[in-house]
């Protein structure tokens, strides 16, 4: 069984085998202790000064928990968004009330920064910018550091959504001026999903002083009281801090750049793998992420019956494509506990199968 | 070691060796089944024919989810507070901009009937009622079926917090007519914590659909919309539902009436022994929970002195007092997976630990 979407990713045994540990008090020192290792091990993964939070929700949870603490009902967002959960960021604000103007891109495509200035340019009164480092539904990768420049020129606040890149593409936060980034478990930390992590800027902390949006379980004062003192605001998913705690020591073992560089080679064979089944790409590849890979389906050819023969006759998980992109691309997940091999494998199983849908492999 | 607090509470050797199971796609086939299983075994235990969600968070998060999916801002709500998690339940709503009259009592003791009545009386206006069935904090246990019954006859909407009581405690949520009731994962079911389950009722169902309060995360039309698909609307806490599935199956061959009569057993036999020992109980004993038993500590010992020693010299982790009750009580959980030799233990070791400071136990 292999297990290749774009999370959950499929933990090293020392995680799973830590997931087993029976229960501490969340409220006694070995814990306190935990909580204290794992915030500075995450803080060293987001390359922050900051602060970082560990949440207990999946995360959906930490993009909610950036929009409720920075603004108030009524304030001007711009979003910037090449995706489904680019979407998601800008419509979780608009529920809480924000006036949000939606630059949409191309899905595939990845964000143009002409757009951006002119969006920034046309509308003074924007207070924060909404983006997706790493869109997850088409495979993209933004210039972070480009349109995280461009938007502290305007001195916007910048909320990010990096659930499927941080600790996998090199994302320096505090170098490049972002103000709450978000991350989630499931991805590139290589632990079960059910925790978000997200990093609070001093930027950040002077709009949340300000922000009225209601919040209880995802106020940030709530939890930087609590984090201050080595705990968390409400009872903890302990058995995944427990996870974390082992996953960050492999992650700083193998060392952030090499974990990057192992990614960045990974993503490029499969891309080419791809590339040389005579499959089509569904990214740019200028911007094509280096944890997911969307491909498209030949004509006439519904993904998601590739992905059903993948999993059926080679024990393969492929995703599929969500809303407009349903039965139309399937994603190859390359993150986190990830090889070669791994790579390798979906390849040769594909090489099999994509005939069997009368495609032809090119010789 | 032992860990005798009202949650997280010991999990079971097969809860924990599910615990590090590899992860699996949480869009596929095998994951809809553990979805569809689960939720019908919540619903068996929650003793309802409506909806149950389980979500991806603490408990604290499903009681803001039984908060901002019934209510508007503004909407008038009666707090019936015995304790911390009382005020908590409140301020989450006045967060949201709800109109909260707080009625409190005395810690230590429940509910009273009577006051309920009274404020129902004075004020037509109110729309919804805010309970706490077991209150963690003091080890009380509200008579929830009569409150129920007298919110019933006034026509509200009841939300209760049945975190520490669900599952241990007799509370069938249809019967009783009970609206919106939250539990946790790491309580009476026996995983750990990071999930919270909640069920809603039809009356539930016609307040959500004029509820104003802002929501993305918590949204109860987004979790059923994927519920009845056999899906999370978010990707979920993955290991916690394969732990929650083997734990529901450890339930219900056990049997409802055969947990609820072990747990008062074993509630009554904890306080016979904190009486044997001479110490008094912090609660009304009318009311006295059968999860958790408050004790108060002899004058001039701080009750934290004590918790460190049983820890220290015996490994047995007791809970503390919250809040203005910090330093002057200490607890002893018991609920979940617990036996009587558990409390015979925690009694002996505090029959050894209490002459220590200075107390006097009764020959």
């Amino acid at each position: 069984m292999s297990l290749r979407i774009p999370g959950p990713t499929p933990c090293p045994d020392e995680v799973l085998k830590i997931m087993s540990r029976q229960m501490i008090g969340h409220r006694g020192k070995e814990f306190a202790e935990l909580v204290h290792r794992v915030t500075l091990g995450t803080k060293e993964i987001f390359q922050t000064n900051g602060d970082v939070f560990v949440l207990s929700s999946s995360g959906t949870g930490g993009m909610e928990a950036a929009v409720v603490n920075t603004m108030s009902p009524g304030d001007k967002v711009l979003s910037l968004s090449i995706g489904v959960f680019g979407d998601r960021f800008a419509t979780i604000a608009e529920r809480y009330g924000a006036d949000v103007m939606r630059l949409r891109f191309e899905w595939g495509k990845a964000v143009d920064l002409d757009d951006v200035k002119k969006a920034l340019d046309a509308d003074s009164s924007i207070k924060v910018v909404l983006v997706t480092h790493n869109e997850t539904s088409t495979g993209v990768t933004n210039d972070m550091e480009a349109i995280a420049a461009l938007i502290r020129e305007y001195d916007k606040l910048i909320l990010v959504d990096a659930i499927s890149s941080l600790g996998c593409i090199d994302f320096p936060v505090d170098k490049w001026g972002c103000d709450v980034v978000v991350t989630g478990s499931q991805k590139g930390w290589m632990i079960p999903p059910g925790l978000a992590m997200v990093s609070v800027s001093d930027r950040a902390w002077k709009a949340h002083a300000e922000a009225k949006m209601p919040r209880f379980y995802w106020d940030f004062t709530a939890t930087k009281k609590s984090t201050d003192k080595d705990q968390t605001p409400w009872t903890p998913a302990v058995s995944l801090f427990y996870a974390l705690d082992v996953a960050i020591g492999l992650l700083l073992k193998e060392g952030l750049q090499n974990i990057f560089t192992r990614h960045a080679r990974i993503g490029q064979k499969t891309r080419d793998g791809v590339k040389s089944l005579g499959l089509s790409l569904f990214a740019d590849e200028k911007y094509a992420s280096n944890t997911v890979t969307a491909i498209k389906s030949p004509d006439g050819v519904d993904a998601n019956d590739i992905r059903a023969m993948m999993l059926k006759d080679y024990g393969i998980t492929l995703a599929g494509g969500q809303q407009a992109l349903a039965g139309k691309i399937f994603r190859i997940g390359h993150l986190g506990n990830v090889c070669e091999a791994d790579i390798d494998d979906v390849i040769i199983k594909l090489r099999e199968v994509m005939p069997k849908f009368g495609h032809k492999i090119p010789s």
